[in-house]
């Protein structure tokens, strides 16, 4: 290496109350060592901001994984290797890996991938691409088995996963209706996305408008949310229905986690709340990407990604933002060169 | 009809508060009317105790059934028939039914099936031979599938549906582990029904005991219970776990029904929080009529029936004490000829 790297990277300066603020978040600077053999290092272009990062934040060890003060802040990013020492990653290949909200990174090939820029847009493989995209993809085909015969609801609709999980199950022939927290996302929803209904929960009589556009009781809740707008959809789950757990943003940022209180119904209706972690789908990977990018250059298909450009020290701003419900579609922030 | 025969039944006369008190029932009698074409005369011998029927008596359209002022008190009985003008039922034949809790009743023989007195005596057609052993039987070995390598915790260890779960799941080999609400019901549970571990839950460390005595994760949780022991318990839940909800009897008298906090942990796990109804299985309770009564004739299986004898008005004492745990497996009311 002959030049030298000045990393910035983003670390946990406290734990957020709530919502997280910017000063829960400091930036450190540091020199990047020399490489060792088999080392790649990466330069940062795009940091994907993901919801579910919210719940690692905790002073708590309820949970399996956490980051705790001083410790970088997890993330997904798309980069571009501008030195190797890795046979299999050579200058100019464009990798994805969760290595942290940070405009460098050294990897020992291990935790990387290669973005093949001939299915889609660097930024894409952040969204539909991405993690967001395959678990839409697994957990809608996979398990969920969307058909023209049933009714679908995506809470979340506008976000990340939801964006795609929804257009998915219209591929399907499904009947699709979206919770949303704005009118205008709701007209995005349906004009962009192609839902065939969205509802605004923010609205006094969601529930109502909902029970009156899904005709009969709901197949498939594909679940970004949690709260309130799940457990009173619980309400109308179908026969044999399936709640497909894929996030829970309402509660991350909640001090005390709320389950659904309508989960007899599950019962009554034989039911499921089915987990879900796309982990599972790696050795699969592959074959949803072909099928992924497929549907997009056939326009059957959008990967919604909200683009924010900016230093890396834009993150906590964005994560703040991505809370107030601001982005349409994955939010990612890409790295001013 | 030569005799004229008076029935005495059980109405609700008020929506209970909390537990319910013998207040909120009322005993009506009246003179039956003579049969007619295909009518059944049913004397009841045994009236079941069923702790689901709390969620039915709240004045609220929240589920799909309820019990109104003044309608019969819904239940399962074990009645013998004293007249028939149905050629498929004799007089002597025993019978069982959800047929309210009354002295007699007329059935026109749809909402009846025959016990075979040859497979098991009267009153286990209450517990192990009816629902509650139907529901252990399929819950656990259609849906949740215990094993040799598997860590089953039952919730509700003593009751209807517990006491026969627990015992299927040792027969499959499996680690039984049961919370109930006394230190006697869990000497009870180790030494008569062979639960490898019995926790009440009343203590403080009822968890720490859990989580000490399961070794590795809990593949399946047979939720009897809901509430605060169910909810906890879903934070040791395994990979690809079932949490099998059979019933909410720690929920059903609360004002407000609360659900498992603790849910996201099915998310994390890949788990599920499995509804089920065992009516969905009426075309295969021959079978398994056939192999509860083979294993309680090999004593293999017993079939817990807490008796208590008395006339029909005894039932608001006995559900109330059905609420304060006093039952070792399933609560039933003899009728006093």
């Amino acid at each position: 290496m002959n030049n030298k790297y000045f990393n910035k990277k983003i670390i946990l300066s406290n734990y957020p109350v709530g919502l997280s603020k910017k000063d829960d978040f400091s930036v450190i600077a540091e020199e990047i060592d020399p490489l060792n053999d088999n080392d790649i290092l990466i330069k940062t272009k795009y940091v994907g901001i993901d919801a579910a990062l919210r719940l690692l934040l905790r002073d708590s060890d309820d949970f399996l994984f956490r980051v705790k003060k001083d410790d970088l802040i997890r993330g997904s990013i798309v980069g571009e290797v501008i030195e190797s020492k890795n046979p299999k990653f050579s200058e100019g290949d464009y990798v994805l890996g969760s290595l942290g909200v940070q405009k460098y990174c050294v990897s020992t090939g291990e935790d990387i991938e290669k973005c093949d820029l001939s299915l889609a847009n660097p930024e894409l493989w952040l969204s539909g691409m991405g993690i967001p995209g395959l678990t839409a993809y697994f957990s809608l085909l996979d398990v969920c088995k969307p058909s023209p015969d049933k009714n679908v609801l995506i809470t979340g609709a506008a976000g990340a996963v939801g964006s795609i999980a929804g257009q998915i199950a219209k591929l399907a022939g499904s009947k699709v209706i979206g919770t949303t927290s704005s009118d205008e996302k709701c007209k995005w929803l349906i004009e962009e996305l192609g839902y065939d209904y969205a509802i605004n929960y923010k609205n006094k009589d969601w529930f109502e408008k909902l029970s009156s556009v899904s005709d009969k009781r709901l197949d498939i809740i594909f679940d970004n949310t949690g709260g309130h707008v799940m457990d009173e959809s619980l309400k109308i789950i179908g026969m044999k229905g399936i709640v497909l757990l894929c996030g829970s943003t309402s509660q991350y940022s909640e001090n005390e986690i709320k389950g659904p209180n309508n989960y007899i119904w599950l019962g009554t209706m034989r039911a499921r709340l089915q987990g879900f972690v796309i982990f599972d789908y790696e050795d699969r990977y592959e074959e949803a990407r072909i099928n992924l990018s497929k549907w997009l250059n056939e326009e059957k298909l959008k990967m919604p990604t909200h683009l924010v450009e900016g230093d890396i020290d834009k993150f906590p701003e964005i994560f703040e933002d991505l809370y107030k419900g601001k982005n349409y579609g994955k939010f990612v922030l890409k790295l001013k060169d």
